[in-house]
C-alpha cells in the first residue's frame, strides 16, 4: 500500500505539471482514478488477516461451505477513494482565480462523505440500532447543508408547466428544501445497504449507478453552452470518476465467489458520496431516476418493515444445498398470529400487480406461504431458483435498464411537464444545470418577494468584469490601485452602454 | 444521546436567534461547548457495554484487581465534538460578508481532525504497525495543507535579530514550510499518544495545553487592535473552546480510578486539534513552547526508541502489589548483549544531568539496571513511589509550569531576538497575529525577488474598499451596478489622495 501510494503521489505531482486547461483537469481526475483502483485491488487482499484477526468477519451463508471472510473491507476502499480527492483538490484550482468559493463546495462535500465513512465504520464495529444509525446521514449531511445555508443556496424549485397557473414559475420552498436534501440524504445512504447480501450486488449497483452519473454528465458538458452548468458537472464528476475507480476494484474482490465482504461502511460511504454528487451538482431528481430500483426494493418492503406483515429476522434468499442455486425465502405471514386487515390488503394489492408469488393458501383463500418482500426475492421467485451469480447479473441488468428508463424520461419526457426558455438559458447566473432542478435566474425577482440574495445578484451583474479587472491589477499593480479599478469599471460600463 | 443531541440543537438554534455580533458568537460557542461537554459527560457511561460487546475494551493493569474497561471511548467524544463545530459553522457567518474564505479554513480543519479521528479509529480496531501508522497525520493533515497551498499561503518566516544581517528580515521557506508543517503535525499527534499509559494523563495533559491556548487567544483578543489578528485568535478559540468542554468530560471519566480509556483515538485527535489550531491561528511556534513536556519526553525516549539502548515492549510504570504505589519500570541494557558506544555515551550524559537514576552498576561500574527512559518512569525515580492519581498530578503540574514558562518566554524574552514594529503592525495584511511567526506585510515586496502574492497584494490595496463598496451595491441595487462600482471606488481614491 506504503510503495502504491507513493507512485500514485509521484505520477499525480507529473500530471500536475502538464497540465493546462480543464479537459487536462478532467485528465488528471481519470489517472488518478485508475491509479487509485489499481492501489485498491492490490491492497485489499493483502488486509484480509488483519481484518479477520481484528474480529472484523462474517461467514458466507450462500455458498454450501460457509467460509469465513473479512468484513468492512469497505473502509480501504474508502480511505483510499479520500486520499486520491486530498491530492486532486489543487488541480482545479490551477486556473480558477475565484477558487475560495468552489474549494468551500469541495470540502464540505468531502466532510459529509467521510462523515458518513467515519459513522458506517463505527456501525460495523459497534453494531448500532436501526433507530439510531437510520439518523447517521442526516448527522453526516450536516456539513452540506450548512455549506448551502452560509452561501444563501437557492431553494427555489421550478414547478411542472400544469401547475404554473396556480402557484407560479418557481416556488420557494424555504427550511422545506433543507428537510428535502436531508430526506435525500438518509434514503439514499441506506438504499445500498438495504438492496444488499449477495455477492457483488452492493459494489455493483453503486457501479451502474456511478457510470449512469457519469453518463449523464458528459452530456451536459458536450451539449451545453452554458459555463455555470458545465462546471457544476465536471464538479460532479470530479467525485464520481474516483469513486467509479475504487468500486471497480472491490466489485472484483466481492464478485462471486467473493473473497471479502464490503461491509455497512461501503455501503454507506457509497451512497452518501451518489448523494452529495447529486445535490451539488444540482441534479437530484435525475439521481433519484437512477435510484428506481432502491426506491421500488423500499416502497415494496414497507408492508414488512413497518409489521403490517410478519418480517423474519432475515430476509435473505436460501441456498438450496443439493443443487447450488439460490432460491427465494418465504414467510408465513398468519403463522405467529393473523395478519391485520392493512397487511392483507397489502398483500392483496402485490398479488393483484403480480408483485407476490404465493406459496401456499388455506382452504378460505387465505395466504399461508409467499416470498419475503425484497426485490431480491421478488426475482427469485419468478426467475429462480438461480446461481448467486446470476442473480447479481439480473439485478443489475434491471439496475441498467432503469438507468435506461431515467436517460429517456430525463431528456425525452421532460418536455412534457417542463418547460425552458433555451434562449434564456445562458442568462442563469449559479449553477442551474439541471432542467429538473433548483434555479434562479437573473430576472427571477419577479417570481418572489425579496429579489434574488446579494451574492446572486452580485454574481450576476459585477463579478465577472470584477474579477476580470482584479487579474490586470494583480499584474500591473499600478501605483492607485482603487482608482485603476474604478476607471477598468468604469471603462466596461461604458463599452456596455454603447 | 438522542435527547441530548435534540437539546443541543433546540439549544443553539435559540442562541442563533438571539445572536448579534461577535462576543456573542463567541457566547455561543462557549453555550455550545458546556452543552458539548454535558452530552459527553452523559452518553459515555451508557456507552461501555456496547464497547466492550465489540471487543474494545483492556485490562488496567496498574490496579491490583486488573479490571477490564471499555477502550477508545475517545470515538464517541470526538462524534460530538465534531457535531458541535457542524452545528456552530453557521454562527462566524451571520456578519461576515466575505464568508466563503473562512469556511473554507473552517473545512479544512474539521476535516484534518475527522480524517485523523477514521485512522485514530482504525487504529484502535485493526491494530496498525508503527511505521504505518507514523505517518497518519501527515496524510490527515493534506487537507490542511492543501487550503494553506489554494490560497496562496505566505511561507515567510521572521528571522532572528542576530540572523538578520545574513539572511534578511524575511526568508521565504517555500516548499520547506510544507515540510515543517508536516512535521509539526505529525510531532502533535503522536506526542499525546506516547506520554501516556496512566489514568487521566492523556485527556489532562490535552486539557492543560487546550487552557494555556485559550489563554494566549483571550491575551491576544484583549490587546489587540489589529481586526485579522483577533480573527485569527476567534478561529482557534472556536475549535479550542468546543475541545476542552468534551475533554473535562472524557477527563472525569478516565480520571483515576478510570472507568474507561480513551484509546489512541482520542489521542490522535486530541494532538490533531492542538496542531490545527496552531496551524490556522498563526501560533504554532507557542504551541511548541506548550508542547515543552512532550518534546522533552520525546528527545529523552530516543536512545531507546532508536535502539541505542535496549528497550523493553511495555515501558509502563510498574504497581507494587503491597503498597499499591506506582514505582518505575527498569531496563538492564546490558543483559541481552552489550550496550554499544553510542548508546552508553547517551546514558552517561543523562546521568551526568540528572535525568537518569541507576539502580544498579556492576565491578567495572557498568550500568547493570537503570530508569527506563520515559517522563513517566523519571517523575517516579525521583519522586516515587506514588499512587497513580498523584503520578497524574505530578505530570499535569509539569505541564502546567511549562504552560507558564511558554507565556514568559513569549511575552517577555521575544523581544531579545525578534524585533516587530509596533507602529506598522496594523499594516500587517493576512492574518499575522504571532510575532513568532510567518508573515508578510504590505511593504514585504522590498525583503523577496517576486513581491507578494496575487492575493495578498489585493487584500492590502483593494479589498477591504471593494467589500465595502459591494455591500453598497447588493443594497442599493442601482440600473449600472458596474459605473456605481467604479465611481465608488474612485471616490475612495481622491478622498486617500487628499
Amino acid at each position: 500500500m506504503g510503495i502504491a501510494l507513493v507512485t500514485m503521489s509521484i505520477l499525480s505531482l507529473a500530471a500536475a505539471v502538464v497540465s493546462k486547461g480543464e479537459h487536462t483537469t478532467l485528465t488528471i481526475s481519470v489517472i488518478m482514478s485508475i491509479i487509485a483502483g489499481l492501489c485498491t485491488f492490490t491492497t485489499l487482499p493483502k488486509l484480509k488477516d488483519t481484518f479477520i484477526k481484528a474480529n472484523l468477519s462474517g461467514r458466507d451463508l450462500l455458498k454450501p461451505s460457509k467460509p469465513l471472510l473479512p468484513e468492512t473491507l469497505g473502509l480501504p476502499t474508502a480511505i483510499i477513494y479520500l486520499i486520491t480527492l486530498f491530492l486532486f483538490i489543487p488541480f482545479p484550482f490551477i486556473n480558477w482565480f475565484e477558487g475560495a468559493h468552489v474549494l468551500g463546495e469541495i470540502l464540505s462535500a468531502i466532510l459529509a462523505i467521510q462523515s458518513m465513512i467515519l459513522l458506517g465504520f463505527a456501525d460495523d464495529v459497534l453494531d448500532v440500532r436501526w433507530r439510531y444509525k437510520v439518523w447517521f446521514p442526516a448527522i453526516a449531511g450536516i456539513p452540506l447543508m450548512i455549506f448551502y445555508y452560509t452561501n444563501k443556496g437557492v431553494t427555489y424549485v421550478v414547478m411542472p408547466i400544469q401547475l404554473r397557473p396556480y402557484v407560479g414559475d418557481l416556488v420557494d420552498l424555504g427550511p422545506l428544501y433543507y428537510v428535502y436534501m436531508a430526506m435525500l440524504i438518509i434514503f439514499c445512504t441506506h438504499s445500498i445497504n438495504i438492496l444488499a447480501g449477495i455477492n457483488g450486488i452492493e459494489a455493483g449497483q453503486s457501479l451502474v449507478i456511478g457510470l449512469s452519473v457519469i453518463a449523464n454528465d458528459l452530456l451536459y458538458i458536450f451539449n451545453n453552452p452554458d459555463r455555470s452548468s458545465v462546471e457544476a458537472h465536471l464538479f460532479s464528476l470530479y467525485f464520481i470518476i474516483p469513486f467509479v475507480g475504487v468500486t471497480s476494484a472491490l466489485l472484483w474482490h466481492n464478485w462471486f465467489p467473493a473473497t471479502l465482504f464490503v461491509g455497512d461502511t461501503y455501503c454507506y460511504f457509497a451512497g452518501m458520496t451518489l448523494a452529495v454528487v447529486g445535490i451539488l451538482g444540482h441534479f437530484s431528481k435525475t439521481l433519484l431516476l437512477f435510484f428506481i430500483p432502491q426506491i421500488f426494493n423500499f416502497l415494496y418492503s414497507c408492508p414488512q418493515l413497518f409489521r403490517l406483515v410478519e418480517c423474519p429476522r432475515h430476509r435473505m434468499p436460501r441456498i438450496d444445498p443439493d443443487t447450488g442455486l439460490l432460491k427465494c425465502s418465504t414467510v408465513r405471514p398468519n403463522d405467529k398470529k393473523p395478519m391485520g386487515t392493512l397487511g392483507n390488503m397489502a398483500l392483496k394489492l402485490l398479488r393483484a400487480l403480480g408483485l407476490l408469488k404465493v406459496f401456499q393458501y388455506d382452504n378460505d383463500g387465505r395466504i399461508i406461504e409467499c416470498n419475503n418482500l425484497t426485490l431480491l426475492n421478488l426475482v427469485l421467485a419468478y426467475l429462480g431458483p438461480m446461481s448467486e451469480r446470476n442473480t447479481t447479473v439480473a439485478i443489475l441488468i434491471i439496475q441498467t435498464i432503469a438507468s435506461l428508463l431515467a436517460f429517456f424520461i430525463r431528456y425525452k419526457l421532460v418536455h412534457l411537464y417542463k418547460y425552458v426558455q433555451e434562449s434564456s438559458y445562458s442568462q442563469y447566473t449559479s449553477k442551474n444545470s439541471d432542467t429538473n432542478d433548483v434555479k434562479l435566474s437573473s430576472t427571477s425577482n419577479k417570481y418572489s418577494d425579496g429579489g434574488p440574495t446579494p451574492r446572486s445578484y452580485l454574481d450576476s451583474t459585477v463579478v465577472p468584469t470584477l474579477l476580470e479587472g482584479l487579474k490586470l491589477l494583480a499584474t500591473e499593480r499600478p501605483s492607485d490601485p482603487l482608482a485603476y479599478l474604478g476607471r477598468f469599471l468604469l471603462s466596461r460600463s461604458n463599452e456596455r452602454q454603447q
